[in-house]
Protein backbone atom coordinates (compact mmCIF):
# COMPACT_ATOMS: atom_id res chain seq x y z
CA UNK A 1 0.00 0.00 0.00
CA UNK A 2 2.74 2.62 0.44
CA UNK A 3 4.46 1.93 -2.26
CA UNK A 4 1.02 1.99 -4.50
CA UNK A 5 0.36 5.60 -2.80
CA UNK A 6 3.75 7.00 -3.03
CA UNK A 7 3.74 5.58 -6.74
CA UNK A 8 0.31 7.62 -7.25
CA UNK A 9 1.36 10.97 -5.40
CA UNK A 10 4.60 11.02 -7.68
CA UNK A 11 2.08 10.16 -10.85
CA UNK A 12 0.29 13.24 -10.00
CA UNK A 13 2.84 15.27 -9.56
CA UNK A 14 4.82 14.52 -12.65
CA UNK A 15 1.58 15.32 -14.70
CA UNK A 16 2.01 18.63 -12.81
CA UNK A 17 5.71 18.62 -13.54
CA UNK A 18 4.97 18.41 -17.35
CA UNK A 19 2.34 20.83 -17.47
CA UNK A 20 5.22 23.57 -16.28
CA UNK A 21 8.00 22.46 -18.45
CA UNK A 22 5.67 23.02 -21.32
CA UNK A 23 4.66 25.99 -20.42
CA UNK A 24 8.73 27.22 -19.76
CA UNK A 25 9.50 25.43 -23.23
CA UNK A 26 7.09 27.12 -24.87
CA UNK A 27 8.25 30.78 -23.22
CA UNK A 28 11.84 29.99 -23.72
CA UNK A 29 12.27 30.43 -19.81
CA UNK A 30 15.07 28.96 -18.33
CA UNK A 31 13.52 27.96 -14.82
CA UNK A 32 16.01 26.51 -11.80
CA UNK A 33 14.95 24.78 -8.64
CA UNK A 34 17.14 25.67 -5.64
CA UNK A 35 17.73 23.73 -3.21
CA UNK A 36 19.14 22.97 0.54
CA UNK A 37 19.34 22.58 3.83
CA UNK A 38 17.67 25.58 6.23
CA UNK A 39 20.20 28.59 5.96
CA UNK A 40 22.58 27.38 3.39
CA UNK A 41 22.32 31.05 1.98
CA UNK A 42 19.73 30.41 -1.07
CA UNK A 43 18.03 33.69 -0.41
CA UNK A 44 21.04 35.93 0.19
CA UNK A 45 22.81 33.97 -2.70
CA UNK A 46 19.57 34.56 -5.31
CA UNK A 47 19.52 38.35 -4.20
CA UNK A 48 22.97 39.00 -5.12
CA UNK A 49 22.24 35.99 -8.44
CA UNK A 50 19.64 38.91 -9.14
CA UNK A 51 21.45 42.00 -8.81
CA UNK A 52 24.34 40.64 -11.05
CA UNK A 53 21.62 39.73 -14.20
CA UNK A 54 18.88 42.53 -13.40
CA UNK A 55 20.40 44.99 -16.44
CA UNK A 56 20.31 42.00 -18.78
CA UNK A 57 17.17 39.53 -18.04
CA UNK A 58 13.87 39.79 -16.92
CA UNK A 59 13.69 37.64 -13.78
CA UNK A 60 11.10 35.93 -11.61
CA UNK A 61 10.99 34.34 -8.31
CA UNK A 62 8.85 31.51 -6.60
CA UNK A 63 9.44 31.40 -2.91
CA UNK A 64 8.67 28.13 -0.65
CA UNK A 65 8.43 28.26 2.88
CA UNK A 66 6.69 26.69 5.73
CA UNK A 67 5.72 30.17 6.89
CA UNK A 68 6.62 33.90 7.01
CA UNK A 69 7.18 35.91 3.24
CA UNK A 70 9.98 37.02 4.36
CA UNK A 71 12.06 35.37 1.49
CA UNK A 72 9.74 37.08 -0.71
CA UNK A 73 10.19 40.67 0.72
CA UNK A 74 13.98 40.06 0.55
CA UNK A 75 13.55 39.19 -3.14
CA UNK A 76 11.04 42.31 -4.19
CA UNK A 77 13.86 44.41 -2.43
CA UNK A 78 16.24 43.58 -5.57
CA UNK A 79 13.12 44.56 -7.87
CA UNK A 80 12.29 41.04 -8.99
CA UNK A 81 8.71 39.78 -9.32
CA UNK A 82 8.62 37.16 -6.43
CA UNK A 83 5.72 34.97 -5.15
CA UNK A 84 5.78 33.39 -1.89
CA UNK A 85 4.05 29.73 -1.54
CA UNK A 86 3.44 28.88 1.94
CA UNK A 87 3.42 24.93 2.82
CA UNK A 88 2.14 25.31 6.18
CA UNK A 89 4.32 22.77 7.50
CA UNK A 90 4.79 20.70 4.63
CA UNK A 91 8.44 19.77 3.80
CA UNK A 92 9.02 21.07 0.04
CA UNK A 93 7.13 22.48 -2.85
CA UNK A 94 5.03 19.87 -5.71
CA UNK A 95 4.99 20.82 -9.02
CA UNK A 96 0.96 21.44 -8.46
CA UNK A 97 1.76 24.11 -6.21
CA UNK A 98 3.98 25.30 -8.22
CA UNK A 99 1.21 25.34 -11.15
CA UNK A 100 -1.49 27.23 -9.16
CA UNK A 101 1.16 30.29 -9.07
CA UNK A 102 2.00 30.16 -12.58
CA UNK A 103 -1.12 32.47 -13.79
CA UNK A 104 0.61 34.89 -11.49
CA UNK A 105 3.04 36.28 -13.79
CA UNK A 106 3.20 37.11 -17.38
CA UNK A 107 5.74 34.62 -19.19
CA UNK A 108 6.07 36.59 -22.10
CA UNK A 109 8.07 39.03 -20.06
CA UNK A 110 10.35 36.63 -18.25
CA UNK A 111 13.62 34.84 -19.38
CA UNK A 112 14.49 33.28 -15.75
CA UNK A 113 12.17 31.88 -12.97
CA UNK A 114 14.32 30.79 -9.97
CA UNK A 115 12.38 28.44 -7.54
CA UNK A 116 13.58 28.67 -4.17
CA UNK A 117 12.23 25.37 -2.51
CA UNK A 118 12.04 24.78 1.56
CA UNK A 119 14.96 24.46 3.35
CA UNK A 120 15.43 21.01 3.30
CA UNK A 121 18.01 18.76 1.80
CA UNK A 122 15.89 15.31 1.99
CA UNK A 123 12.44 15.66 0.40
CA UNK A 124 12.71 18.50 -2.23
CA UNK A 125 15.30 16.15 -4.13
CA UNK A 126 11.96 13.20 -4.93
CA UNK A 127 9.65 16.42 -6.77
CA UNK A 128 10.28 17.00 -10.51
CA UNK A 129 8.89 20.64 -10.74
CA UNK A 130 9.01 21.08 -14.39
CA UNK A 131 12.39 22.65 -13.95
CA UNK A 132 15.17 23.45 -16.95
CA UNK A 133 18.01 22.29 -14.05
CA UNK A 134 18.19 21.81 -10.69
CA UNK A 135 21.26 23.14 -8.35
CA UNK A 136 21.85 22.11 -4.90
CA UNK A 137 23.16 24.96 -2.22
CA UNK A 138 25.31 23.31 0.03
CA UNK A 139 27.54 25.73 2.96
CA UNK A 140 30.93 24.93 4.54
CA UNK A 141 29.63 25.55 7.93
CA UNK A 142 27.72 22.31 7.20
CA UNK A 143 30.67 20.20 7.13
CA UNK A 144 32.29 17.43 4.66
CA UNK A 145 29.58 15.27 5.60
CA UNK A 146 26.83 16.18 3.89
CA UNK A 147 27.04 14.65 0.10
CA UNK A 148 27.70 11.02 1.43
CA UNK A 149 24.85 11.33 4.45
CA UNK A 150 22.53 13.20 1.57
CA UNK A 151 22.71 11.16 -1.37
CA UNK A 152 19.14 11.60 -2.48
CA UNK A 153 19.64 15.40 -3.11
CA UNK A 154 23.43 14.99 -4.82
CA UNK A 155 22.45 12.33 -6.82
CA UNK A 156 19.31 14.26 -8.25
CA UNK A 157 20.94 17.95 -8.73
CA UNK A 158 23.36 18.87 -11.45
CA UNK A 159 25.43 21.04 -9.66
CA UNK A 160 26.02 22.08 -6.52
CA UNK A 161 26.94 25.72 -4.92
CA UNK A 162 29.40 25.81 -2.31
CA UNK A 163 28.40 29.03 -0.35
CA UNK A 164 29.70 30.91 2.38
CA UNK A 165 33.46 30.44 1.47
CA UNK A 166 34.42 33.38 3.39
CA UNK A 167 34.53 31.78 6.44
CA UNK A 168 36.14 28.88 5.18
CA UNK A 169 39.07 29.63 7.56
CA UNK A 170 37.09 29.25 10.39
CA UNK A 171 35.39 25.65 9.83
CA UNK A 172 36.23 22.59 9.32
CA UNK A 173 35.77 21.85 5.55
CA UNK A 174 37.94 20.48 2.71
CA UNK A 175 36.49 21.37 -0.66
CA UNK A 176 39.25 18.54 -2.69
CA UNK A 177 36.82 16.43 -0.45
CA UNK A 178 33.62 17.66 -1.07
CA UNK A 179 34.74 17.27 -5.12
CA UNK A 180 35.61 13.76 -4.87
CA UNK A 181 32.59 12.66 -3.15
CA UNK A 182 30.36 14.35 -5.10
CA UNK A 183 32.19 12.43 -8.29
CA UNK A 184 32.03 9.14 -6.59
CA UNK A 185 27.89 9.83 -6.13
CA UNK A 186 27.18 11.92 -9.51
CA UNK A 187 29.91 11.89 -12.28
CA UNK A 188 27.33 14.48 -13.98
CA UNK A 189 27.97 17.30 -11.23
CA UNK A 190 29.98 19.80 -10.30
CA UNK A 191 31.06 22.44 -7.58
CA UNK A 192 31.29 25.85 -7.86
CA UNK A 193 32.26 27.64 -4.95
CA UNK A 194 31.33 31.24 -3.97
CA UNK A 195 30.42 33.62 -1.09
CA UNK A 196 27.10 35.58 -1.51
CA UNK A 197 28.48 37.51 1.05
CA UNK A 198 31.92 38.66 -0.20
CA UNK A 199 30.87 37.97 -4.19
CA UNK A 200 33.54 35.07 -4.90
CA UNK A 201 33.06 33.16 -7.10
CA UNK A 202 30.27 35.06 -8.52
CA UNK A 203 31.10 35.32 -12.25
CA UNK A 204 31.47 31.41 -12.78
CA UNK A 205 28.11 31.10 -11.60
CA UNK A 206 26.67 33.65 -13.49
CA UNK A 207 28.54 31.98 -16.80
CA UNK A 208 27.29 28.98 -15.68
CA UNK A 209 23.23 30.70 -16.13
CA UNK A 210 24.21 32.89 -18.92
CA UNK A 211 24.88 29.20 -20.79
CA UNK A 212 22.02 27.29 -19.30
CA UNK A 213 19.88 30.43 -21.02
CA UNK A 214 21.32 30.57 -24.33
CA UNK A 215 21.17 26.42 -24.30
CA UNK A 216 17.25 27.15 -23.89
CA UNK A 217 16.36 29.51 -26.35
CA UNK A 218 14.60 28.57 -29.90
CA UNK A 219 16.89 28.18 -32.45
CA UNK B 1 -8.17 10.97 2.26
CA UNK B 2 -5.08 13.09 2.87
CA UNK B 3 -6.17 13.85 6.37
CA UNK B 4 -7.01 10.08 7.26
CA UNK B 5 -4.16 9.07 5.80
CA UNK B 6 -1.86 10.99 7.86
CA UNK B 7 -3.91 10.66 10.63
CA UNK B 8 -3.41 6.82 10.50
CA UNK B 9 0.48 6.86 9.99
CA UNK B 10 0.59 9.15 13.27
CA UNK B 11 -1.75 6.86 15.17
CA UNK B 12 0.29 4.15 14.72
CA UNK B 13 3.57 5.85 15.21
CA UNK B 14 2.18 7.15 18.61
CA UNK B 15 1.27 3.48 19.77
CA UNK B 16 5.09 2.69 18.99
CA UNK B 17 5.85 5.81 20.92
CA UNK B 18 3.54 4.67 23.95
CA UNK B 19 5.27 1.12 23.66
CA UNK B 20 9.20 3.11 23.94
CA UNK B 21 7.72 5.68 26.50
CA UNK B 22 6.80 2.95 28.83
CA UNK B 23 10.70 0.88 28.65
CA UNK B 24 12.28 3.63 29.08
CA UNK B 25 9.96 5.14 32.18
CA UNK B 26 10.32 1.69 33.59
CA UNK B 27 13.66 1.71 33.34
CA UNK B 28 14.62 5.12 34.53
CA UNK B 29 16.10 6.07 31.14
CA UNK B 30 16.23 9.75 30.14
CA UNK B 31 16.11 9.72 26.31
CA UNK B 32 17.02 13.26 24.27
CA UNK B 33 15.62 13.45 21.30
CA UNK B 34 17.59 16.08 19.35
CA UNK B 35 16.35 17.27 15.89
CA UNK B 36 18.34 20.35 13.75
CA UNK B 37 19.00 21.20 10.16
CA UNK B 38 22.11 19.05 8.55
CA UNK B 39 25.34 20.71 9.06
CA UNK B 40 24.02 22.46 12.47
CA UNK B 41 26.53 20.12 14.66
CA UNK B 42 24.62 17.45 16.03
CA UNK B 43 27.00 14.88 16.59
CA UNK B 44 29.77 16.45 17.47
CA UNK B 45 27.56 18.27 20.45
CA UNK B 46 26.88 14.89 21.30
CA UNK B 47 30.50 13.64 21.00
CA UNK B 48 30.95 16.39 23.70
CA UNK B 49 28.26 16.12 25.71
CA UNK B 50 29.12 12.16 26.37
CA UNK B 51 32.67 13.35 27.11
CA UNK B 52 31.65 15.56 29.55
CA UNK B 53 29.23 13.01 30.99
CA UNK B 54 30.59 9.69 30.22
CA UNK B 55 32.76 9.22 34.17
CA UNK B 56 29.21 9.74 35.46
CA UNK B 57 26.75 8.44 33.49
CA UNK B 58 26.23 5.51 30.94
CA UNK B 59 25.32 6.54 27.63
CA UNK B 60 23.77 4.85 24.67
CA UNK B 61 22.86 6.74 21.49
CA UNK B 62 20.68 5.78 18.22
CA UNK B 63 21.50 7.93 15.23
CA UNK B 64 19.59 8.37 12.40
CA UNK B 65 20.56 9.11 8.76
CA UNK B 66 19.64 8.33 5.07
CA UNK B 67 22.98 6.90 4.12
CA UNK B 68 25.92 5.98 5.78
CA UNK B 69 26.85 4.96 9.50
CA UNK B 70 29.70 7.70 10.02
CA UNK B 71 27.67 9.21 12.95
CA UNK B 72 27.48 5.85 14.83
CA UNK B 73 31.20 5.60 14.17
CA UNK B 74 32.05 8.64 15.86
CA UNK B 75 30.06 8.02 18.73
CA UNK B 76 31.62 4.75 19.22
CA UNK B 77 34.73 6.70 19.58
CA UNK B 78 33.71 8.39 22.90
CA UNK B 79 33.31 4.74 24.26
CA UNK B 80 29.52 5.19 24.35
CA UNK B 81 27.40 2.15 22.86
CA UNK B 82 25.80 3.48 19.21
CA UNK B 83 23.60 2.15 17.14
CA UNK B 84 22.93 3.26 13.59
CA UNK B 85 19.52 3.50 11.67
CA UNK B 86 19.77 4.11 7.71
CA UNK B 87 16.14 5.39 6.99
CA UNK B 88 17.56 5.11 3.00
CA UNK B 89 15.87 8.31 1.77
CA UNK B 90 13.44 8.64 4.65
CA UNK B 91 13.47 12.31 6.24
CA UNK B 92 13.22 11.28 9.95
CA UNK B 93 13.31 8.55 12.58
CA UNK B 94 9.66 7.20 13.33
CA UNK B 95 8.44 5.46 16.82
CA UNK B 96 8.52 1.99 15.25
CA UNK B 97 12.47 2.46 13.92
CA UNK B 98 13.46 3.23 17.15
CA UNK B 99 10.92 0.05 19.05
CA UNK B 100 13.34 -2.22 16.66
CA UNK B 101 16.26 -0.98 17.54
CA UNK B 102 15.72 -1.34 21.63
CA UNK B 103 16.74 -4.86 21.75
CA UNK B 104 20.09 -4.35 21.18
CA UNK B 105 20.69 -2.15 24.63
CA UNK B 106 20.29 -3.60 27.95
CA UNK B 107 18.33 -0.53 29.27
CA UNK B 108 19.59 -1.94 33.13
CA UNK B 109 22.94 -0.49 31.69
CA UNK B 110 21.66 2.84 30.45
CA UNK B 111 21.27 6.46 31.85
CA UNK B 112 20.86 8.23 29.21
CA UNK B 113 19.28 7.50 25.70
CA UNK B 114 20.30 10.29 22.86
CA UNK B 115 18.79 9.95 19.67
CA UNK B 116 20.08 11.65 16.54
CA UNK B 117 17.30 12.29 14.37
CA UNK B 118 18.14 13.12 10.46
CA UNK B 119 19.09 16.18 9.88
CA UNK B 120 15.82 17.70 8.60
CA UNK B 121 14.25 20.79 10.41
CA UNK B 122 10.85 20.06 9.24
CA UNK B 123 9.71 16.40 9.32
CA UNK B 124 11.47 14.96 12.67
CA UNK B 125 9.09 17.14 14.77
CA UNK B 126 5.97 15.52 14.15
CA UNK B 127 6.88 12.22 15.25
CA UNK B 128 6.98 11.18 18.85
CA UNK B 129 9.18 8.78 19.64
CA UNK B 130 8.71 8.59 22.98
CA UNK B 131 11.53 10.70 24.37
CA UNK B 132 11.22 12.48 27.57
CA UNK B 133 12.58 15.65 26.19
CA UNK B 134 12.79 16.97 22.19
CA UNK B 135 15.99 19.75 21.94
CA UNK B 136 16.75 21.25 18.74
CA UNK B 137 19.64 22.62 17.52
CA UNK B 138 20.78 25.76 15.58
CA UNK B 139 23.61 26.72 14.29
CA UNK B 140 24.39 30.55 14.09
CA UNK B 141 25.82 30.47 10.39
CA UNK B 142 22.17 29.69 9.78
CA UNK B 143 20.92 33.01 10.42
CA UNK B 144 18.20 35.05 12.32
CA UNK B 145 14.70 33.65 10.13
CA UNK B 146 15.10 30.18 10.96
CA UNK B 147 12.74 29.89 14.38
CA UNK B 148 9.52 32.07 12.53
CA UNK B 149 10.31 30.04 9.44
CA UNK B 150 10.39 26.75 10.91
CA UNK B 151 7.84 27.38 13.45
CA UNK B 152 6.65 23.35 13.73
CA UNK B 153 10.10 22.66 14.85
CA UNK B 154 10.24 25.26 17.56
CA UNK B 155 7.00 25.07 18.64
CA UNK B 156 7.05 21.22 19.47
CA UNK B 157 10.68 21.65 21.35
CA UNK B 158 11.74 22.60 25.14
CA UNK B 159 15.09 23.47 24.33
CA UNK B 160 16.85 25.20 21.81
CA UNK B 161 21.28 24.47 21.87
CA UNK B 162 22.35 27.51 19.54
CA UNK B 163 25.49 25.84 18.01
CA UNK B 164 28.59 27.29 16.77
CA UNK B 165 28.91 30.41 18.73
CA UNK B 166 32.99 30.35 18.26
CA UNK B 167 31.98 31.94 14.75
CA UNK B 168 29.25 34.07 15.85
CA UNK B 169 31.70 37.64 14.96
CA UNK B 170 32.50 36.09 11.23
CA UNK B 171 28.15 35.37 10.68
CA UNK B 172 24.99 37.22 11.03
CA UNK B 173 23.03 36.37 13.59
CA UNK B 174 21.59 38.31 16.51
CA UNK B 175 21.18 35.95 19.83
CA UNK B 176 18.71 38.75 21.22
CA UNK B 177 16.32 38.63 18.39
CA UNK B 178 16.52 34.97 18.28
CA UNK B 179 15.47 35.02 21.79
CA UNK B 180 12.66 37.33 21.27
CA UNK B 181 11.48 35.14 18.50
CA UNK B 182 11.43 32.13 20.36
CA UNK B 183 10.05 33.56 23.44
CA UNK B 184 6.82 34.65 20.63
CA UNK B 185 6.42 31.33 19.51
CA UNK B 186 6.99 29.00 22.32
CA UNK B 187 7.26 30.83 25.95
CA UNK B 188 8.25 27.27 27.22
CA UNK B 189 11.08 27.26 24.87
CA UNK B 190 14.56 28.76 26.00
CA UNK B 191 18.05 29.01 24.62
CA UNK B 192 21.48 28.30 25.44
CA UNK B 193 23.89 29.05 23.20
CA UNK B 194 27.25 26.84 22.67
CA UNK B 195 30.19 25.47 20.76
CA UNK B 196 30.77 22.59 20.44
CA UNK B 197 34.18 23.27 19.27
CA UNK B 198 34.79 25.69 21.96
CA UNK B 199 33.51 23.70 24.59
CA UNK B 200 31.61 27.53 25.63
CA UNK B 201 28.42 27.32 27.39
CA UNK B 202 28.67 23.71 27.90
CA UNK B 203 28.09 23.67 31.61
CA UNK B 204 24.82 25.35 31.26
CA UNK B 205 23.66 22.02 28.78
CA UNK B 206 25.07 19.38 30.57
CA UNK B 207 23.61 20.72 33.92
CA UNK B 208 20.43 20.77 32.12
CA UNK B 209 20.91 17.41 31.32
CA UNK B 210 21.77 16.30 35.31
CA UNK B 211 18.59 18.11 36.05
CA UNK B 212 15.96 16.45 33.15
CA UNK B 213 18.27 13.20 34.76
CA UNK B 214 17.48 13.40 38.51
CA UNK B 215 13.76 14.37 37.43
CA UNK B 216 12.82 11.45 35.53
CA UNK B 217 14.00 8.74 38.45
CA UNK B 218 11.45 7.16 40.41
CA UNK B 219 11.23 8.53 43.80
Amino acid sequence: LKVELRTDVLTNNNLSADFNRDLFTKTNTLVVNLMSSPGAGKTTTLCETIRRLSSEFKIAVIEGDLATSQDADRIRETGAQAVQINTHGGCHLDARMIASVLPEFDFSEVDILFIENVGNLVCPSGYDLGQTHKVAVLSVPEGNDKIPKYPTMFMRTELVLLNKIDILPFVDFDIEMAKKDLEALNANSSIISLSARSGEGFDTWIQWIKDAYNACQKQ
